[in-house]
């Protein structure tokens, strides 16, 4: 409608839905979507690069910057520490860019606790079955790991009435165009351009 | 996401904003989206179908069909009879279709009393001159009538606050655009898919 800030999506969904897959597609198809990077303690998997995939820290550093109150949100998972730093989306909201966090429902949850600006987007599997083959197929994690990992995206899955949005990730390319809908629906909503109107319609009282 | 009852989207604005044209182009592109056939008691325009444009009837008939309680909304608008008849719209909701209602302000204003089911879409002329132009370019009116159509248009202006989106008649395919991708995200509301979440989150309290 008009320049402004950028909106601030979150993209969530149990462990292994394919969040990281479904960012990195919407982010290279659009140049006004960033992903911002995240912050993690953990070690980086095969071809992960520092700066793009994550900010790779260690804990010292994460809990100096955690103590700076620097981060949106911050969680552990499987061991590792994870986190979003404010500065880093704010400074590209301010851009005009539209930036989605790829988070795990930990995280989500606690950045609808620090603000209401975010749009909630849970990413579902097709199916259960298909969710297990994902995680197993990711190859990364011994048949233990696995099983803990597919328990707790069952629980995962119940955090999903948080959420304003639902997109299942049938496809990387449907789920894509879903959020890109979501993306250009939320930019046409009145609340978001108030400002706007109010100088079109002239002496609109705006309530 | 699952086979479901259509949309009721509610299409309106200032008179001459090209609700008509959006709406044609959006049913004409998109199968299952069907505009719902107004009733009328105004005079058909040169081109226009019974039955297709319009249901047009006589005032006699207009007012049996009120009595009965048979309109979801009905107005007057510059000395003619305007309705949208309920079950019509029920009929082709039920066979999943999105039913866009392209109504006056007044008209919308009366849908959103009588259910809390519609989408609410405000469509804006990019700029007052335009406005002005599009309704002397319509040919149909004398003088005093277009000039009382453009007073009308910008009181009805004042009326986007009640709505949930605006879109900008910019362009008839990029206004389409933003349609077709309100109605891509509305499908994707949490609140609107709790019964399939329910069945796939299992044991989900859907709150």
């Amino acid at each position: 409608m008009t320049k402004s800030k950028g909106l601030l999506i979150i993209l969530s969904g149990p462990s292994g839905v394919g969040k990281g897959t479904i960012c990195r597609s919407l982010c290279r198809e659009n140049d006004t979507i960033v992903c911002a990077t995240s912050l993690t303690t953990r070690t980086p998997r095969r071809g992960e690069q520092d700066g793009v995939d994550y900010f790779f820290v260690d804990e010292k550093k994460f809990c100096e910057l955690k103590d700076q109150g620097s981060f949106l949100e911050w969680a552990e998972v499987h061991g590792n520490l994870y986190a979003t730093l404010t500065g880093e989306v704010e400074r590209l909201r301010q851009k005009e860019c539209d930036v989605i966090l790829e988070i795990d429902v930990q995280g989500a949850a606690q950045v609808r606790r620090s603000t209401d600006e975010g749009i909630c987007i849970f990413l579902l599997p097709p199916n259960m079955e298909e969710l297990w083959q994902r995680i197993e197929g990711r190859g990364t994690d011994k048949p233990e790991a696995m099983q803990e990992r597919f328990r707790n995206a069952r629980r995962e899955l119940m955090e999903v009435w948080q959420y304003d949005y639902v997109v299942i990730n049938n496809t990387v390319s449907e789920a894509v165009n879903d959020i890109k809908s979501i993306i250009m629906a939320e930019k046409c909503r009145v609340e978001r351009n108030k400002q706007f109107l109010k100088s079109f319609v002239g002496k609109g009282d705006g309530h």
